[in-house]
């Protein structure tokens, strides 16, 4: 696969596909002649050199340097802050505090029906905002914060969600730190469904929390203009920000506009405004400057979001030919010191992923003294699947069936944890199985572990998955502006952010496969509430398959004028004109054919406009990506480390647009999971402080190049999905995340015997339990 | 009038006009709510208090300089350039020359069929390009350009377009310096014209040359982010610098974005890319940094544009009665060394202001070493103003009949010069010329005057004059994208610049109107190739005309959608609502109303948008504004000193969009108008250098508040034209400076009996001719 061959790129002389009748939705893709193909992205000498424009580098020749005074701890009421001396440094423009005009503000937390004040009395988590600072340099900004003088009283924390019911544990919010009562789901009899298996598994689960911790930090430059204000931010979504923004300062929406330049990663953190970008908002007001604010590394840690802690049980009944008769399932987690989904979603691949007619489930959410949990790729999802993959894995063994044969058996073809059981567009659960064992050599390998006696202190083992992703296809709304400029070159207008996952490349595609355009004609625009079109947050796996068919739309709506300007100028029926190379052509009359840039209705008009919005998905189907993973793994007896050797990830998640962004979302989603299950967790000291010990990127372990496996094997499985949307894309980002680190345990226990079932299986962690099974010999 | 009440600004509960029925095109308004009252700019604020950002104040961290190297000479060969010391100079990071690699570009000059190369070696005026440099400071740059060492072969030039014929003038281009064959136009038989009438007048006129001189310089910001190329330009215009720029340097469309911020001022100047947009654009490839490129005052009077100086001859007849019977005019003009229009329209006015079956029109166009003309405010009618209007005083004076009974004896009904004498959709000259000599008091002043005998040395008069403009009520393309929030809230993306003259403020009224929203409630972006709709460039008075229509077409489909949704919700008839205050209402069923922020079909979709095209005008009848002027001068018999004081303007341009607009755009019209007719001219060293001598504003002499009269009247004249386009807008920019030189020399006359035929009427020169006839009494 040559993927910087010229011919490509450049895309001359594909075919276009036919245009649908005018007023005619367009069909489903069957063939695609761009679509699928590995283009490197448009972007990408920006993103290389170094010439694009991250929020964080945003700049103003008098632009001044923002900063967050916050809680050093964990539980304390403010009783008096001395802003004076911080207010006399040098450099310093503006001290803010709650007691400030106009910074008496209400915050709403996200994912929850949580409010607090902006600067609020009652500090709950360590980094909660106590003040904001602005300067003429950073640093200055930092001498002033810590020169700012708060009288806390310092306040008993409870940091450690499993102690949080404690009669002796401090309330945080409301009678006792229950969040709500608990979140339950039933369906069947699971008694019943225990008594007709075979064998019934129980095993305890535990996810540590993860830091999302992406590559360019939270923040954003916020400047006003007259009663408007603009807002630079590193987002997922330029509109959540502007309606977050708007609300706590009561504005309009029109009079805040927020810019999404290119931005370095969010995994679920950026989806809303942070409290920094309002207190950025409320310095550049002060100050009549623009003001850049971004968080540190550390503060990022504390208070920018989570994927939250999971104690996890579940017990879950087979009967001997593999029939799973009944899972019961029970979760214990926290979102942290407000609301905000600590439980989210823990349990959906319990009550979904396999055919099970009896499932339970309950979950209980309580606060703790600490940051709030956010979105983490695929919510709920990653924390569950290690609990159920590895009972699934533990019931194979137990009836004595190949792992793979045991999910092949409970294959679902509807869903079931849904009212009405509604079917799948696609269920390609099945081919990932059976493709992903194929391409990874399951069988084979499976034989000859078990035909080897393993000697020395590198043990091999191998593991598998698998998952679904809870909702796919996209949905509306998304509205696009395509305008096609007489010399035949293209501007897409498209609000959603590109995170970094190759979005902005795709929707170009999409405009060249419908329009015959050479991709590097086409220009796609940054996300912008005051220049691009409506767009919901990047986020969920729903962005290309939520844009491209609105992208898709506009682009046939371009075509239809395009082709009514050329039926006109050739004096030609429209319904025979196609676009071949940049020309447009008639099938029916050979010589009647007229390149774009010398359509005289195109030069007079300027641009053609099309305007495409998000219709709802065609069927009333369920749309649903699934995937299988399969790894092998090198285990050091000796020293507990874990190697992992080889993957093979295969992902239903319909139309592939582009292989290469397709691999990128595989590879970044398996070294996240790798990340769970190896290196990640935060660290709480629950003794003495309850603040957080390894607050940055060297005691905070994120999977590095050495941790990822050279072989990472993407197979895309395609069943050809026409009922999801009209471009067959599903998600890709979250379901390739979901499996990974249960897989590797799988693996692990295959290789030494040992379960590990609380992430991350540290060395450290291994060799205590090789050592104490080694005791119990 | 209280310009500053908040209840007329906010628009509080104003009602709302009927909604067409889907599909139905909006019928023109009857009856207006906002439009027509006096709001002050939307951008008041940010332009007042200088927090506006204008191309010139666009900057970048690492931003650098660009000059550009202009030929001393009118007329000179490049033999030589030698950059090397330049190069070596502090802060130097590029140096650009015509043999540099990416540079040999072919350079089109506006209005014409002219080319050169971008840097040639033949300099044909003083200021063309020769190189170009980038540096740290403007300072270094500049010093850097001192520093470049070019051997010219200075050649014999001519600057006067007066000798360009002579045999022994230097020839610019080809075998002569004609630019093209005479433009004729004929009607009728003149020689029988002639004959019919009582008095035949033959006169000579002259203009000067005028430079336009905005406040903001000519210049741009330049900055490449990969193959993509983004200008900051002071412009009237995004989308035609973005095509010449494209069109430059071989580039896509979609690839070069033009952003145009606030901007002050164009006057027509502004129409097109300069060659210092291209030079700065290749500076900043050249050194991967953005460009600044803003030309020095100076410079700016060399090279970009002029209203070029015309040399008439207009021989006229009249019946006793007052009927115009012929009109035969000659004009020699220069649009300078390369083609650009030197005699464009100078001859309309002529051809078309007055009812007169025998004209004949030949106007001749010779080339000169000096800058290029650009349109500017009216192109070539103030000049034909200046001799038709002096001519018709004359007549009247000639016959004994009042300077107003002649005009009005001739008024016209249809466009005589145009093919099939299509008729106008309205003539607002009769009342133009009634109602604005009523508003002066015209007959009495006169019957004052000529009952005054006048002693001492200041001598008063009064004059009038008429007008037409060639084109109103504007024209398709236009394209506009309404946004409107989930909160009511909206955003207008509009591709059109605002020059200053309150664009913004008028479509945002005509949302307001549309809609019921509150003014502050609805946002306009800055025009923007990437990220706004196609427009246009702002000038020839056609702004408002062609893109409200656009602008209301937009509103109106966010009216029917907001409405359809409305009645969803409300279970009712889509036909009985109607929106007031934020408030959906059924004049049916009073119980149903809903205020917008609660829509829940809104907060669904994020956002509704409307999409709005500019239609052809609704009737085939030509749209023209009209206007006639009317003023009082006292002039110093001893010094030759004229004081306007004062001016009365009844302008026919449709629809008073916004009172306060409207009469800026009349004071800014005839303080230009005073500038042409008492201070401004370029001079030229005709003798040794061919060299401009006054190019700043402390020898060129442009009008300041002490040359205006403090009385400006302005009578809006609107007989409800509802053929011209659905707002009813015309032209108002330029029509309202056309006849205000002539108008005043007429009042000289009045004054003084000397008929001044030459621009400007300084004291010298008046002084001279009171000498001069005082010498041969």
């Amino acid at each position: 696969m040559k993927v910087d061959d010229p011919e490509l790129y450049y895309m001359e002389g594909f075919p276009v596909p036919e245009t649908p009748a005018p007023g005619e939705d367009p069909k489903p893709w069957i063939e695609t002649f761009v679509i699928g193909k590995p283009l490197p992205r448009v972007d990408a000498y920006q993103r290389v050199s170094g010439s694009a424009i991250y929020p964080s580098d945003v700049s103003f020749p008098d632009m001044i340097y923002g900063v967050v005074v916050g809680s050093p701890h964990p539980n304390a009421m403010v009783e008096r802050i001395d802003t004076s001396k911080a207010e006399k440094m040098p450099g310093v423009r503006a001290v803010i505090t709650g007691s400030t005009a106009g910074a008496d503000l209400t915050w709403k937390w996200p994912y929850g029906n949580s409010k607090s004040k902006l600067f609020d009395p009652h500090c709950r988590f360590e980094g909660d905002a106590v003040a904001g600072i602005a300067a003429d340099t950073p640093y200055q900004a930092a001498d002033a914060a810590a020169a700012v003088e708060v009288q806390y009283k310092v306040l008993p924390f409870v940091v450690d969600e499993r102690k949080a019911l404690d009669p002796a544990a401090p309330v945080i919010h409301g009678k006792d730190n229950h969040v709500g009562k608990p979140d339950t789901y039933e369906r069947g009899d699971v008694n019943k469904g225990f008594a007709e298996a075979d064998v019934v598994l129980e095993t305890e689960y535990r996810t540590e929390c993860l830091i999302h911790t992406p590559m360019e930090l939270h923040g954003c430059v916020a400047r006003w203009d007259g009663d408007r204000l603009t807002i630079w931010e590193s987002t997922q979504g330029v509109y959540p920000v502007q309606q977050d923004v708007a609300g706590v300062l009561g504005m309009p929406l029109a009079k805040v506009r927020v810019i999404g330049h290119y931005m370095g990663g969010g995994f679920g953190s950026k989806l809303q405004a942070g409290k920094y970008t309002v207190i950025a908002s409320l310095l550049a007001k002060a100050t009549g400057r623009p003001v850049k604010l971004f968080l540190s590394r550390e503060e990022t840690f504390l208070s920018t979001g989570n994927r939250p802690p999971s104690n996890m049980k579940l017990k879950a009944g087979v009967k001997k030919d593999g029939t799973l008769t009944a899972l019961e399932f029970t979760c214990l987690g926290t979102g942290g010191a407000y609301q905000s989904g600590g439980i989210s979603l823990v349990d959906w691949l319990i009550r979904d992923l396999y055919t099970c007619p009896n499932v339970r489930c309950e979950c209980n959410d309580v606060f703790i003294n600490a940051g709030c949990a956010r979105p983490f790729r695929a919510p709920g999802h990653p924390q569950g699947s290690w609990a159920l993959e590895q009972t699934l894995d533990a019931l194979a063994e137990a009836i004595k069936m190949d792992p793979v044969d045991l999910r092949l058996k409970n294959i679902p073809l509807y869903s079931q944890a849904r009212a009405g059981d509604p079917p799948y567009t696609t269920t390609g659960l099945k081919e990932c199985i059976e493709k992903g064992a194929a391409a990874f050599g399951w069988k084979e390998a499976r034989k000859k572990l078990s035909q080897t006696k393993q000697e020395g202190h590198i043990r091999t083992g191998i593991g598998m998955g698998a998952c679904l992703w809870f909702v796919g296809g996209g949905r509306p709304p998304s509205t696009i502006v395509l305008k096609l400029f007489s010399d035949g070159s293209a501007n897409l207008n498209m609000g959603a952010s590109d995170l970094g996952t190759g979005t902005k490349t795709v929707m170009a595609m999409v405009v060249a496969e419908e329009l015959g355009l050479k991709i590097h004609n086409i220009q796609i625009e940054n996300a912008d509430t005051g220049a691009t079109q409506y767009a919901t947050a990047s986020g969920g796996s729903k962005t290309v398959p939520t844009e491209s068919p609105a992208v898709r739309a506009a682009a046939v709506e371009v075509k239809r004028q395009l082709l009514k300007i050329a039926a006109d100028e050739l004096k030609t029926d429209v319904q025979a004109l196609t676009i071949r190379n940049g020309e447009i052509l008639s099938s029916r009359e050979p010589a009647k054919r007229i390149k774009i840039p010398d359509l005289k209705g195109l030069k007079q008009r300027g641009v053609i406009v099309g305007i495409g919005y998000r219709g709802p998905n065609p069927s009333n189907k369920w749309v649903n990506p699934f995937g299988a993973q399969f790894c092998e793994v090198k285990v050091d007896m000796r020293t507990g480390e874990i190697e992992v050797v080889r993957f093979v990830a295969a992902q239903e998640s319909g139309r592939v647009m582009n292989r290469l962004t397709y691999d990128s979302q595989v590879i970044g989603g398996i070294t996240m999971g790798i990340g769970l299950g190896l290196t990640e967790m935060r660290v709480l000291d629950g003794n003495e402080t309850g603040k957080m010990c390894n607050r940055n990127w060297h005691d905070y372990k994120l999977p590095t190049a050495l941790d990822v496996p050279r072989e990472i094997v993407s197979v895309p499985i395609d069943p050809g999905d026409t009922e999801a949307n009209s471009t067959g894309a599903k998600g890709l980002g979250e379901p390739v995340t979901i499996p990974t680190a249960a897989v590797i345990a799988n693996a692990v226990y295959n290789a030494t015997g040992i379960r590990v079932t609380e992430t991350p299986m540290s060395p450290v962690k291994l060799c205590l339990m090789l050592a104490e099974r080694d005791r119990r010999k």
